[in-house]
């Protein structure tokens, strides 16, 4: 059900001709109130896409009407006429649905540098055939035709008492924190205000999409929307909506990290013992984005010397001659040293675990990545985007 | 003729069975004199090597006899043992060579973690073996027993009026600045006093090796080491000197990209309009670090959008929206939007030129990469380092 599921919400996803494959690749998900509550976060890349500089500008206001999402085209560095395209998609929509087209959030996915009259005109057709098809079960459409590279569609749902939050997200690929290459759009029926709204998901993303770093690679379109209708009448706690909505980031992000793209391993890196919450990160992150590291994980290889590499090259509080790490529940460095056999260690599975104890203090934090691959090697050198 | 082409030096490279094939991996280089001036830069990475913390103070005093190197182990990580290892090993040579053991550095390269009683046996046992064959030619036999998964060895030889500079290199993959992961050891007969010698490598280096970023690995070994005997006579003016140095570090760099790990490209990326030196560094090696850029190349893909959003996550100062990229002298991005079609690139040779016009100034900088590529992950995946 993904963001229909959620009690004032309407979705539909269609087929517009902008994917070759013919498959689904405009999607409209409408809040239909009687709240018209929205936030949303950017990526914090400065090559930003013409759809972000539009929807950082509408979103503002606190108040969202509808978003519509396309894939098959970035609509990124494609100049002045791309962002005429972005303004009259959400020109078109605020039309065909009677509100402010200042209140309509657009999402591209796809190639960058892709944005010509052809895709203008495709997701124009779009987003009006989506339009007529909108319906409270569209969900489901709508998750579909935001896919690209995915392998399959990422939907999550999570219920408390009286009150909903549904959510679909794209990425497979160029998945690095501040965002990750994703569009997520999420919905809840709970009574919000825009501050409220906008507090929640900073929260909730940050522990979430912020913390997955498949490949290091900050995308130029990232943007995760959260749409309030207010439609179960409950105001829940803020503490409680906050978890809930984390929860189901976090969900959302295990999908994409599984979905990564050529990957064999989903890799959890849990840093424990560090001084600080921002230490626990950047090691984490350091781990992540250490290219010898991921390959050797994709090789089965329990190489624990290069892990203390890869965290010696940040200015984090510890003594690296006093950290110790597992894989995989098996401690195969202890102080500096190698403590028990790298035979020990079963990295088969797909579920990996790395923890690393700096020994610095009671902070933590988890980094989720994937390995290096040859197919991760092969789709990203054959595929454009 | 590498480290013995300038008068005063001896050299010699010997089998000692560290390496499971029986080459040579235990090196030794001597200086003659009559001067003894030595200096040196390492790793900036925290997670340092044994032989990095024993070389770091024994050339604090400007005062260097000998250089002791091994392959097949790094001595990193193996506890207060290996840094024992790496002091009886200075201990071994000072006395064979009737010098004090504080004025030998050592050098160890391979496996992290590797450090026991017999690496230790087999090290003392070569480094005796080595300094047993010393020669004046001995400078090529000490620049095979340095490699390991390099697939030839690496030798400069920069003459001037009267005075000459040798080198040689090791390093294939782990490269990243702050130095790639290598060992080099450089000769000259020239004059120089201790703060000359020190100025000028750190000088050179700063434009040569800390620009080679294959990828964005730091090792914990890394070391490179200049000794001046002196035996010519002559006293360069510094000026002279430095741009003779920088120009032999520039050649070992480029013969350390040539040989990267599994790589098919060697790509220069080219920074010019730039606000200053800084920020042509920084963003250069966003581009040189992302894998989605490093893949594309693999597959011949002249894909500047991964170039924009690479450079977008820096902070230096440029308007994504006014950058001009070029492949290989093909300008297929400019004013943040597309220029010369994609076609026209031809990316099928190993040479490749990126060149970035960030339009904000005066300064450049070049960095040198290495595409990502199948093999690079089947090396990394398989051999432990």
């Amino acid at each position: 059900m993904s963001v229909t599921a959620p009690q004032g919400f309407e979705a539909a996803g269609v087929a517009a001709g902008l994917k070759s494959t013919g498959k689904p690749d405009v999607a409209v998900v409408v809040n239909r109130g009687p709240l018209k509550v929205g936030a949303a976060v950017f990526t914090s890349n400065r090559a930003k896409a013409n759809p972000i500089m539009w929807s950082e500008r509408a979103v503002a206001d606190g108040v969202v009407e509808a978003v519509v999402l396309n894939s098959g085209g970035a609509n990124c560095f494609t100049g002045s006429f791309g962002f005429q395209t972005t303004h009259q998609t959400a020109e078109k929509a605020g039309e065909l649905l009677g509100v402010s087209s200042g209140d309509v959030l657009v999402c591209s996915t796809g190639l960058i540098g892709t944005g010509d009259e052809v895709f203008r005109a495709k997701v124009l057709t779009g987003t009006a055939d989506a339009i007529g098809s909108l319906s409270d079960d569209g969900g489901e459409d709508a998750s579909l035709a935001i896919m690209t590279t995915d392998s399959r569609p990422k939907r999550a749902v999570v219920t408390r008492d009286g009150w909903t939050i549904g959510g679909m997200a794209k990425g497979a690929g160029m998945l690095a924190p501040g965002l990750a290459t994703m569009l997520v759009v999420m919905t809840t029926d709970a009574v919000l205000d825009a501050a409220g709204a906008d507090a929640a998901l900073r929260s909730a993303t940050r522990v979430s999409f912020d913390r997955l770093d498949s490949d290091g690679c900050m995308s130029t379109n990232d943007q995760v929307t959260l749409l309030a209708s207010g439609a179960s009448g409950i105001a829940p706690d803020a503490d409680d909506f906050g978890s809930a909505l984390a929860e189901l980031c976090r969900d959302l992000a295990e999908q994409l990290q599984g979905d990564a793209e050529g990957a064999s391993h989903d890799i959890a890196i849990e840093v424990v013992g560090a001084a600080s919450e921002a230490d626990a990160v950047v090691v984490g992150r350091s781990v992540a984005r250490n290219n010898l590291f991921k390959a050797a994980i994709f090789g089965n290889d329990p190489n624990w010397g290069r892990v203390l590499a890869a965290i010696g090259t940040t200015d984090a509080a510890f003594d690296p001659y006093d950290v110790d790490v597992s894989f995989n529940g098996v401690r195969v460095c202890t102080a500096g040293g190698p403590d028990r056999p790298r035979e020990d260690v079963d990295l088969t599975p797909r579920a990996t675990r790395i923890l690393i104890d700096l020994r610095s203090g009671d902070a933590s934090a988890t980094i989720l990545t994937n390995d290096l691959t040859h197919d991760y090697v092969h789709e990203n050198s054959a595929y454009s985007s």
